[in-house]
């Protein structure tokens, strides 16, 4: 689901930071042609993300270590949980590891922060969408998580949707003058979203056609009434401070998204370890 | 503190990701000429770390908007705190807003992470550390927020020290064949830690000539017997699961340093805003 | 409108593959201390775009060229006008001149191809939208070309936007299955279009929700039938195949975008020179 | 031909823009495990250019899709003319698409404006060579295109000729002059050529030991004295202003060689198409 | 021993330096499907550095080169000794000739220059190590060929060692001072060096608890009197115009290390040349 | 006379592999406001080359650092020649030393190398040239070097000239074939060198038109016996085992170029230091 060149530069540079001119350890103390089998488990509950991601991290150390699937992407991981099974010269196992792990625990807490919100919200017909609040230089690979997880994903940046914020509006003069600028600059392409704080400043949305609204910062019972008053003319996305605690009170006013920051930039890191078995010196390999 | 091609490589991946071919919403509806004046606040309460990458993210989208510093790196935050004030060409700063709070979201989360567990062993001979377990990425940014937050850091990866693993030791065939190996490869210039679980690993560590010693997991009465074995030879770092509740306690067994995974990897991000003024629509400038 | 950090890779890349490891010409025959004034300006009509990115050539070159401008992007050039006039060290300005050209012929040739199509369908409700049919590695610049000319932006590429096709189709199943499977993907923040080849489709795709319907390759009539049946429930967008010679009678139909490729592709270069005055010598400037 | 990095970088790049973060379409509707085949083939005539080019960007999105030629590059190609044949996992093939299209089609139309003037100057000891008129950033890939369509390359960019114009002739304080300046500075390694547009000013550069002389804007009677003038003594190219209606009877005047700009900087696309086949879904394959 | 990445990009940037656009000799004569077989051999005596490095030259021309190992790297060379066998596709084996050529001639000549100081002070305690005077842009292939060569490497760079030079002295206000706000900042994890002059410093150093300690051109009996003084408390390195004939004596002084810039920044190439056998015109292979 | 992008990313890439993630011992200890004034100077004999290499150097540490030249480029230095004055905050001062001298140090040491054998062959008509036997990753800089010395540049790299080398001649089946062919591919643009080996080889390469022709490892009699049978034809190149000690001789014999890869492959540094006066500790400033 990830373009190669994404995988490929986010691993590289990874790699880079960490590794940099060698790792002074194990080229001290590893021969080179020795082998290692190594597993990687979860220590923690959780969703599985980056699997693909942290072989990507073995393969680029050296192209003859195998990485063997034990669990699949998305798939619930309990304590003890077997991920995947590590094979090859000793060097490149172990000197990848602490990259792995690094992209597998926090995706995976991505993806297990996100289960657990949509998992609150089943049932009603709201769905859960991520926001731009991620770690700058990894949000393809947090939106990735966040879909692992069973979330949806809002727009990537600033370059393929619309959201039309307050100063937006302050500046365009209005919400009717901010949509129909917005209209006329990009026409039916891209959806153009806006976001209002009262049910007035809704009526005037849903006048001037917005084809989605994000109804910033309200409690319940006003949610709801903005549900009422749009009765189904467009999607509505109920944004801001909602937590885990009140996130089933806003899925159950009727609206259509949620959308939350914090499993994003506010997950905690999934427990996740490698564990290294016997290290056999083989002869040095030709080649 | 951080080399200028550090923030400007990172601050540049992070613009290209979130802003791309252009931010269609402020193009669409802000003149080229508009200017704003906004203000970053935190809602939260913590340290603040990363005012620097904040207004790089601004210079680097228009040179002319200018970053008013109100409160110092590594200055205590409280709900409403003003830290900068931000002034210039409307674009840019609404452009900028997002990119620039995240970065500042996550080192300030960092850094106050830090701090808490800084604070808990105040008084003690225990200074905090981090570990390698940052975001892929980010590591010379997040060590740099940990410094502010009051902790230091440990190597930066694995090509700055040398750190001596149960695996390491198998391969070797002990920790004084370990220990010799190592410093026979890379003599003296750099620091010889190696992980041992044991009081008996420990003197075997310190009879080898180890110049640091990480205790994996021990308990702290173990971490207090270890501690007196040293009698001070060589500094000891206590190393795994070490939680806020517990670091006091592992801190008054009289170890030199402790090491926490979690300050980088689960800090949960600190809560700051932009508050964007008035924005007035002038002429457009030549140029 | 084009983020800075696209005008630079985009320059420095033209640069380097035009410049190489020097200019050897120049650097053997023009002292360092030289200064040259020279005018930019068309010698056929059309409309301008690209002069940000011409004067960004010199400026990379040489920061103290000064690039005056004095008709402005989207302007009308008759075969004579002066489009802005360029002073500063000679060396620079001679070195640049090819690339600054290279840039402003490309780019105001697709304004120029765009405007055209544009006046074709003045008075009709059609707008003009572009494709994904762009010199590789130049999309971002080709597509504010096509803006600069009046033209609309259609998705950026792949990742902006849906666009089902027939392959698609068969893949899904049938059109509406198409449409619930990416909707089920890719909920409500992106817009779903679908391409559509009979008023059968048509009405399957009005059924099943898109958002966009795109008419392939309809000849006039069956566009005007498909635009009485969809009776503005979403907007139309004719593509395949429309020339200069068809699209005021395509835009006739009543379909709200008509998409054309050869504004991209096809477009021929306006023909833009530079006149460079006389060369002072002066003395070497310190610094 | 063409280096293994230069078709690495460009294909990159362009994917890179058009993919970007993911093929939302694709990835929607098309199962991970379908295999796609497809034909690549002519809607025009002209002359095939970019094979190597578009092959690569379907191996850079997945190693497994084949591609396999059936007509080479710089061979002839017909309305309906069979390219190539893809076949492999349907998701890269589809997403390649439009980008190995976009490559073939602007290189071929390269090739085919290339061949198209070389014909008509057949039988005259004239050669058709490019200019550095060439879209940014694509130089190396359109220079191969006109070798590929039977024209000849000029120098590649700045670095690797000498070419005095007329600015730099007044600079250095004429002809003579220019010429040994030039000399001194690069002495024999390089050729000099010279832009003179008159016969003075050949009759000069002759005398000041120029390697090569551009005839700049001279009508085909004074091309024919000039040719006689220099009999034979140094190459002589005839560039300016030279259309495919003039072209022929510019190589008859005897000249060696006759640069145009246009067949790089507004050949159209030649119209090359993809058609795809069935698509079948298969298990998804380990990997 | 070098990474991955760090071998990739260094020879991808000397190719694209050398090869650039494209090898007009070897493209205008050598037909695609010919075959070459080569032999590197030393025309010199020294010791071998490098030799993976000139294998992923011919690697990234052509994947399908072969190149044979005959002698390890480390291993003695002497006039006429066979290094490799280089074997596949002609036009990649020429191509890369001279950067891998290149390649091997410095890191060979460096290891050479290595071994002969290290020879130089065979039965001391001494070791040699490198300095930070490395050719800008291969600092880690050049601290590779040190250790190829039998020498060791000093910290890598600023950031991962401590040395505290004069000035760093004169603004800390002293040794003892310069020392423990060094052990502030950076508390046990880096070693901290410090370089002094005199038999003084070196007591106020030794107090201040330095790990390290260079002694700063100082003369053999003063270097030992500075050995009988610290009494193996910690290693002492010799730095400052150190010669080939005055390293025995500095050696026999005691002193743990001594520092030689001269192995890198000033170590004439070792000669190494490559001969190509017969090539083999083949029919052009698919593919 | 360095294109502004090599000298920056050259000067990045050595920052960044000296400086990684900061200078340690600099951050320690010299305050964030302190001042340095320094004085580069030499401690050798020999011609400077690299002075902007290595302001350059300065700057991108921290662009309020002033370097105010006073020997410029090409100059003569002495024992104790002053060549520059570095002003400005202490800590990039301090950073960049070792950056800018190495640059220096490399760059004068190839100047040096080439102006003593341009001086040896002073009177006679030959000129000494380089090779492609450089530093990988620093040819623009080691050629800009040896022009600053006082040589003539060869061609850059494989792309922007021919020189047809014995392996080229067996494969294109002898000398007068081998020219016709590289002429038929790259007609007059480029000049076409051939390498010959006795005085039978250079009579068919004058008799094919070769435009340059290096006379390989012949001895000065048979030098002498090809400049007389070429009459001036065109230049001829002495090249091969050509020594400090033989250079005069080659010279005498008429050639018109000599190229010599020492200057470039096994110059040593000139031996240049920078001394830092007094730091002064001022306030931090604002900015």
């Amino acid at each position: 689901m990830l373009p190669n060149w994404i995988l490929e530069e986010s691993v590289r540079r990874a790699l880079a930071e960490d590794v940099g001119t060698g790792d002074l350890t194990t080229n001290s103390l590893v021969p080179v042609g020795a082998r290692a089998e190594a597993v990687i488990y979860s220590k923690g509950a959780g969703v599985l993300a980056g699997l693909p991601v942290a072989a990507r991290v073995f393969h680029m150390l050296d192209a003859r270590i195998k990485v063997e699937e034990h669990i699949s992407e998305g798939d619930l991981l309990k304590p003890g949980s077997i991920i995947a099974r590590v094979e090859g010269p000793a060097r490149g196992v172990l000197t990848g590891e602490r990259t792995a792990l690094n992209f597998l625990q926090r995706l995976s807490g991505i993806a297990t922060a996100t289960r657990q919100l949509v998992e609150s919200i089943a049932g009603t017909r709201a769905r859960l969408v991520d926001t731009r609040k991620t770690t700058p230089g990894l949000r393809a690979l947090e939106k990735y998580a966040v879909r692992t997880g069973g979330g949806y994903n809002h727009r990537i940046g600033l370059y393929d949707g619309i959201l039309i914020k307050d100063n937006h509006i302050k500046v365009a003069g209005g919400i009717t003058r901010a949509i129909s600028q917005a209209r006329a600059a990009v026409p039916y392409i891209v959806k153009i979203e806006i976001e209002v704080e009262s049910l007035e400043q809704l009526e005037e949305a849903l006048a001037a056609g917005a084809d989605l609204i994000m109804l910033d910062n309200m409690p319940p019972p006003l949610l709801r009434k903005a549900v009422a008053l749009t009765g189904g003319r467009v999607p509505l996305e109920a944004s801001g401070g909602i937590t885990a605690g009140r996130i089933r009170e806003v899925a159950e006013t009727g609206v259509d998204f949620i959308s939350v920051g914090a499993i994003t930039h506010s997950a905690p890191a999934l427990d996740i370890s490698m564990d290294v078995g016997e290290i056999k010196k083989s002869f040095r390999e030709s080649g």
